[in-house]
């Protein structure tokens, strides 16, 4: 509901770019759940504009929980988190320029002038560091359950990277799948291929260079889940993490398995042929249905890609509107911005598929599944 | 949450393929909208399997409205349309018999073998039944409010339509768009290029033949939305729609706009230009972010896409298992079955897209706004 | 969310009163629960006009589970039961008459003249029925886990009952207190002292050779519960049960424990004692706060009253308007209605407290709990 | 769902007594709601322990808005209030002395011993502070809707007001009762027969010297608004006053209208007559239904009453047992507490109303209709 995803744990965000602080509400949580500052804190940095691949506006987040956790632990009560905003610079900032392929002329009509415009408000990217510290904790209650979540940049300025469709052929056991995507939120840069990620971040310094942007897919693994999580029709796992990864800006598509690509396909060369391991426990040959049947897990990796359309603010000039003085005029952005969003969006993706996730594993499980 | 969908305007989805009935309650519609059953009629035959291309299950859908309309209009109380089964063959499944890449192995995992199998329960596409005759009152309505929306087979093995893109760059009229679509909703194979028809058609009758099937992407246009639909954050356009569209059977991917192609472009490429017509309204240049930013409607045509599966059930024999007897088996499908879906898709999501269209017009405008 | 209650389980209502059918489907439910028909037919029997005592419409409520139960099991499905309307006499009402102390009038204001106005429409206690029949799926599943739900006629027409909190202070077992509360669902007329419940009767029949009516007033035990269901705050045993118990047409006060005569105590005389029995369990001495504590469950019986106020069809000559003509008009009520509706009452509570008591646990325990 | 209420405007309540904070998010505020910080620090000053009737724990209430305000009003994004906790003393309390009447065994029960036990911690009143400082935004903006909300105390130590009831016999105009409502905002102990007031104080201070406590029972009284509000079945009014109303603690009992009472009556005599006034307009002659007719809004005054227990605490010996140590003990109160908790509750009901009636309103009339 608005702000508020998940129907039994929930999240609620708030904040604006500009305004005194951006924050989540976490409820639902186990109690006992352990809370280490040390790792939200890696989590925020991870998120961080830390190099000339990424925008100039140095963000410290400091953050502080301000309720929901004693002695360490969840307590069980909604936890609060808060992030101060400092350096802002809203003068980079007039109302009434539409910045192309941004909210600012869509807000202006859902808020008739009242919306808070600076650094895109409400709307600002910025508040993906309160859903990262919300990560932060959660990430880590689903590892001590054995469930694993990890993102690498699939491609970035039409250069491609290993896939995880590769990897699983390999046959790797469970473990050493979750080494891999431990390691990948270790990276500053998450690529498979580290090749492929040099390639990618010469494009991005190209494109900046240009004043320009790029976009670039995310691919996404989660491993461990037990089968038969989920709902068909309406609470799908598909329905629910598509829900809650659209709600990341800059995200134009999503697809689950072979996604477009199956669509090409046939049904004998489509279909996820299943068979019994020795040990008893059932896979399937390929992964074209991206773990999920009829909405619900069937024990293979959950996998899914997201689509992010090149950063919106680049320093050339475009033309816009002002709807202020209602007239065509011709932009040139101001702020400071990411040339590519793809490498920062990583942990926000692991981020937001660990609320959907927890929020499904709590559903079917109940209320201490997480502790 | 689980089979109930929506805010404003919900709808509750019943049933399972070879009981009863199947069927569907819609709560908070507006008093006062005419109810047509001859348009739920056509739109039920839509959905239908109608020709070679097609399962042979033949189905009626003699439906039976069964409370929320009086004296041929909604009444504002909950609307129930009810499809009682017929023709159904269930000794076609036999339990344990996993159909590869259906949900029969995780709904076992799930329901711990109290789930009605038969047919695929209540995972089978019968229900979408119920998702059209809802449509068929949705529809007309908001066409009564300027809104319009279509769908077209934007590709179907391997074979492409025309698009809504290049359509859009022909700069026509919403009346003109919206004869677009009201066309493509009449035709029983909904394509922008017939001579593209013809050759999918040829595609999936050699599929029929080779007891195999295929896959394909439909593309859905919605015109006349006012801007400011929507929510930043979880309640965004994208999201409402991508939830409930994932919730359809085969859908494996959903893009928006420019979708995986635009993360391909660079930001001043990609970037939708806005402008002041002369009448004063403002359009877009481009339409690569489909209507929306930021979540937000901004007054262009919502787009989007669907990646369907090639359907799952084919003649072929496949390796799969049985899960009750724990043996790998050789897997050969006997029901009647689609050998493609999308076709049949494209009503559907119409209907769904109506549903999550109604139910933020509504949140937005108020209980009122349909009638 | 308007006709839909519970976030776990939940319960979706329909139909008017003359309209085809009413009926209700289930979400949530666990697979596997047994489905017993015989057990609903004598829930219905329980809740239908018997007597002198009751209206003179004849309400066979044939009805039929037409989703979500296979091999005589719910299969985790929506379960939906369908009542089909008969002996309806439209003809009783005329549009624009307004009942007093009816949804009549209220009713026009919110649907604009298109409610379904015959026989009070989607207002009508008929629908009860449909609550009572999903009351006969869930409390045989609450009782499978020793949980038990019981209401008797606290007082109607002045004359009192006795009351649950004198049989609690006679210190019965669990089991004994089960008994009771068994037998109470037996009974025609539940009462706990059989000379109040005559004393009782012969009020409502003066009433009704009076061509008047009575209220009274529901208490309801539940035992079994296990310690820390419920949430602070927001979804309070309290919340969940009062949100229920008011949408039951005729409520008009909800008390727990004490309720309002406890206000009139003081803490030294109305706080409960905590004391550990030998076997080391926990009881309250007193029991004034009905088994709820800060909005959770502290292991005692859960005690709430409901007050009813008189029905409002009387056969009398009142003072009312005519909402179409605009005029003040002497309405004298034409429709057969009941003297008293506290008796047939006393199910539908029992019904409405199963299904908030079972979207509590199975949000605690998961969505297999009731299995 | 737990700590957030409403559909359309919802408020999602954080924090714990004696944590860092304590405050609030308010999401689906329409834009353009004037935010005076000066009516923020009135309301919480109305709730603040004031004099010797109160707990002696000084609470200064400094808070801060750190999102969804911009330029003074309303952005139309989550609206949140920070409150800090000051002036806490933890020491008074030991974990696993469960305190007689208190939540601490339940939560206990419910949270495995990870619960923030200081202070009562997520259960405290403190967190109506959170409440009240929401509703010194809602209230005015009600206000400026001619929609008023005032509480008073009716009864307390078993010494009564005079009541609504009799105030609405005078036949005063809706500006008049809106002028009571508005007085009885601004008065420290809300009550409309002044001589009862000082008997209520007079018999406050005599439980206060006894180390004892008085409960108390609340009136309130919203106006102004239209009818055609609220829902059948699971949103009526009632259902969704009384969810909130239950959420505050020590919150026993609920009633609308005649209540109680009204089940004592009879039909013709309880049932409210009907009457056009000479200027066209509908009114009740009654309003034992307390302004509601089948869960929607009639147009008369809204009037409910809520029963409060003594306050909990008190400095007496008590018979308890400590949970950790698994004993029986006698137990003696440290903290500092309200001997009456009725004269800061009303406020808190006021605000609770205000949220409840906000939400409904705003699903009615839709996003904008409060700004």
């Amino acid at each position: 509901m608005k702000n508020t995803f998940g129907n039994h744990i929930s999240v609620t965000l708030f904040g604006e770019s500009h305004g005194p602080a951006i924050g989540v509400v976490l409820d639902g949580l186990a109690p006992g759940i352990a809370v280490n500052e040390e790792i939200i804190k890696e989590f925020l940095a991870k998120r961080r504009p830390s190099s000339d691949l990424d925008t100039a506006r140095v963000e410290k987040d400091p953050f502080q929980i301000v309720s929901g956790v004693f002695q360490g632990k969840t307590c069980g009560t909604p936890l609060t988190i808060l992030i101060p905003n400092e350096d802002t610079r809203s003068k980079d900032y007039t109302y009434g320029e539409a910045r192309p392929s941004h909210a600012d002329y869509a807000a202006h009509k859902k808020y008739h002038g009242h919306e808070d415009y600076r650094g895109g408000g409400h709307f600002s990217g910025r508040l993906t560091a309160a859903i990262v510290a919300a990560g932060g904790i959660l990430i880590p209650a689903l590892e001590a359950k054995g469930i694993h979540i990890g993102t690498h940049i699939y491609s970035c300025a039409q250069i491609p990277d290993r896939t995880f469709d590769e990897i699983l052929r390999d046959g790797l056991s469970q473990s050493e799948l979750a080494d891999i995507l431990l390691l990948l939120r270790e990276k500053t840069f998450p690529v498979l291929n580290e090749d492929a990620g040099e390639k990618m971040k010469e494009k991005i310094r190209e494109a900046s260079q240009q004043n320009d942007s790029v976009g670039g897919i995310t691919e996404t693994m989660i491993t461990g889940l037990p089968a038969g999580v989920g709902e068909p029709w309406f609470d799908s796992v598909e329905s629910e993490l598509s829900h809650i990864l659209f709600s990341i800006g800059g995200v134009k598509g999503v697809e689950f398995g072979g996604g477009f690509a199956l669509a090409d396909m046939t049904g004998s060369s489509g279909n996820d042929a299943l068979r019994y391991k020795e040990d008893g426990t059932v896979y399937t040959e390929s992964n074209h249905n991206g773990g999920i049947n009829g909405g619900i897990t069937n024990g293979m990796p959950v996998l899914f890609r997201c689509a992010f359309k090149p950063t919106a603010s680049i320093a050339k000039e475009q033309k816009s509107i002002d709807f202020l003085k209602k007239e065509n005029i011709n932009y040139k952005g101001k702020g400071r911005h990411d040339p590519a969003i793809v490498r920062r969006a990583c942990p926000v993706i692991d981020c937001v598929a660990a609320i959907a996730v927890a929020d499904l594993l709590t559903g079917r499980y109940g209320t201490d599944y997480l502790a």
